[in-house]
């Protein structure tokens, strides 16, 4: 599988170098940037920022947080109106990085004091997100966003420098398909939101909505289900099975540490995906279930078809156990593409299918 | 909780001062070991053991094992009748550390070669493996064992010095519990054991067969379920899951890496606790999908229980986030006991109620 895609990546590499050659290389362009909300993925994107030289200013509703992201030097507010003027002052680009939740909130506060501001975001579910952007009619100036990177914890105290350094980076591309012609306007916004994406050391993969919506179902949503159930059922055998917990549960729980209400926004705020995904599985485990219970039980089926994807999964993401190399090559194939270039929302849809990343130039 | 479970430290501690203190300590006592199996977790006992100086030999049906163990300095061989003929004229402690689906051979061929060798096990299920013994009538020479470590590869060049360190390791007592008075060669034989887990850095936790295989289904065997069946819905997903897999999806399917058939002889010689377990965990699981189906999507009932569990598993397994000590404290409790004492089989009751681990003097 990953010798298939190395192929992939070189095939476009050469075809992406016959459409952009016409178009001069421009240096990482990043207007000075405002985040809203300093949690885990906020307080790690404004220090990742300010480590690499760039301009970049933040908003928190805590105030805890704000003397603590000041005390440690940040350029952090708690007044979000003040936050907001500023930005549009600055013309930077906005990214909201609060729960699910608080959106709808920040999107308004955003249309009235920075109404000509880039937007992007960082939750983890982006449909409910569109539906807001699409209701106040800010599509032209959204991009939207999805680190795929975090710890069980929250919070000012938990963001930490370097915390995206390759994780895949979601970057949706929806308005560019709704529309006949993608505003120059629209094409700089996405160029900067995958400048943002490269300064913290993150890669750029384009994907729709609705496709994101699903594969993080798939890939994030079910397995903080399986750590919350997980967790429920040791801790039900009480001090013997905790004291016999060992790296299987460990790992498979770890994400149960998560504050539950920042589980509940992603998992319920996709709720249809994942109620199809949680299908898939739990038919897995009746198979499974229904051939332990036979006079000889078996978990062929399960065991085989399991490590089967498992190795699949670990060749496609390039872990290479024999490696002795410390340098790790991104298993992602790249693109480099110029937004605004022609062809290059095609371009976004070859990448998608790929699982690609993008870089712009 | 594990504010309780100190006190109970200290209240045991106390105890054992007292029913033990017309004991000499005397060193710690290990026969030459003799290891039939040198996968990952036989390989790793025989190089704790020698790294610590004491006596061990093994076998392994693998030439190449055997080669590259050989390689490696160590004195294995691939003639197991002649690696057990050793033992018996060694008396040494024999640990059987093959799969649970050549244990039977391995007992047929200890009974044959090694009539008068103590025997334990480090098998990942008990009651099959006890049953066995009990159909041999080599009770009388058995303590069973389970450490609870190991990593997703298998093989000689999986083992490594260190893997047991902190890490429980079940020592079964049903011989005990069975007759009236327990022959001081058992009691020694005990006492050896838990002398080789403390060489190999583990904590030996008294557990009864049935006791153990209720709570591995729940702590070990329902992991490995589910990573397998994570796996493959991931790899369902195709490259663009793959693309967006990150540390929730990795952490929950590590274990899918685990040879299939290893996977299969754990969980289908354990079929009967674990199909409960699978029950217990879908239930959960149906909750949730209830409730994410409703209306008004909620996942407040399992986030919550599941992140109530989480926090009560890491506080009893004395995780502290806060904590800048490098030196890990074992949060299990401990008590020290002379196997053969008056009371010292009522004592291995007492301390495995509390998931806690004995040393033996």
């Amino acid at each position: 599988m990953s010798h298939d895609i190395s192929l992939h990546a070189v095939n476009l590499s050469l075809e992406c170098e016959t459409v952009t050659a016409s178009f001069l290389h421009s240096s990482r362009h990043l207007p000075p940037v405002c985040i809203v909300g300093l949690g885990l993925i906020g307080g790690s994107i404004i220090r990742d920022l300010t480590a690499a030289g760039h301009d970049a200013f933040g908003y928190t509703h805590s105030n805890a947080g704000t003397r603590a992201a000041q005390k440690d030097g940040f350029d952090v507010t708690n007044d979000l109106e003040a936050a907001l003027q500023k930005a549009e002052a600055q013309q930077a680009l906005i990214v909201i990085a609060v729960p699910m939740d608080a959106v709808a909130t920040v999107l308004d506060a955003i249309a009235e004091h920075a109404p000509s501001c880039g937007i992007t975001d960082v939750v983890s579910v982006k449909q409910p997100v569109y539906d807001l952007v699409l209701e106040r009619g800010l599509e032209e100036r959204y991009v939207g966003g999805h680190p795929m990177a975090g710890t069980e914890f929250s919070g000012w105290s938990a963001s930490q420098e370097g915390l995206f350094q390759r994780a895949a980076w979601v970057v949706t591309y929806d308005y560019a398909e709704s529309v006949d012609k993608v505003p120059q306007t629209w094409a700089s916004l996405f160029a900067d939101v995958c400048n943002l994406v490269a300064v913290t050391g993150a890669e750029a993969v384009p994907v729709s909505v609705k496709r994101h919506d699903e594969a993080v179902a798939r890939v994030s949503h079910l397995p903080h289900v399986i750590a919350e159930a997980l967790s429920v059922v040791g801790d039900r055998g009480g001090t013997l099975a905790q004291s016999l917990a060992a790296g299987s549960f460990k790992g498979a729980t770890r994400v149960a540490g998560t504050d539950p209400s920042l589980v509940r926004n992603m998992c319920e705020t996709n709720a249809e995906s994942l109620v199809h995904i949680i299908d898939e599985f739990t038919e897995l485990l009746a198979d499974a279930r229904s051939a332990l219970s036979a006079d000889a039980p078996s978990m062929k089926r399960l065991a085989e078809n399991g490590h089967r994807a498992h190795t699949r999964m670990l060749a496609r993401s390039g872990a290479r156990r024999e490696s002795v190399s410390p340098v790790k090559i991104s298993s992602r194939p790249v693109m480099r593409l110029h937004p605004g270039a022609p062809g290059w929302v095609k371009q976004l849809r070859q990448i998608e299918s790929l699982g690609g990343r993008v870089e712009v130039f």
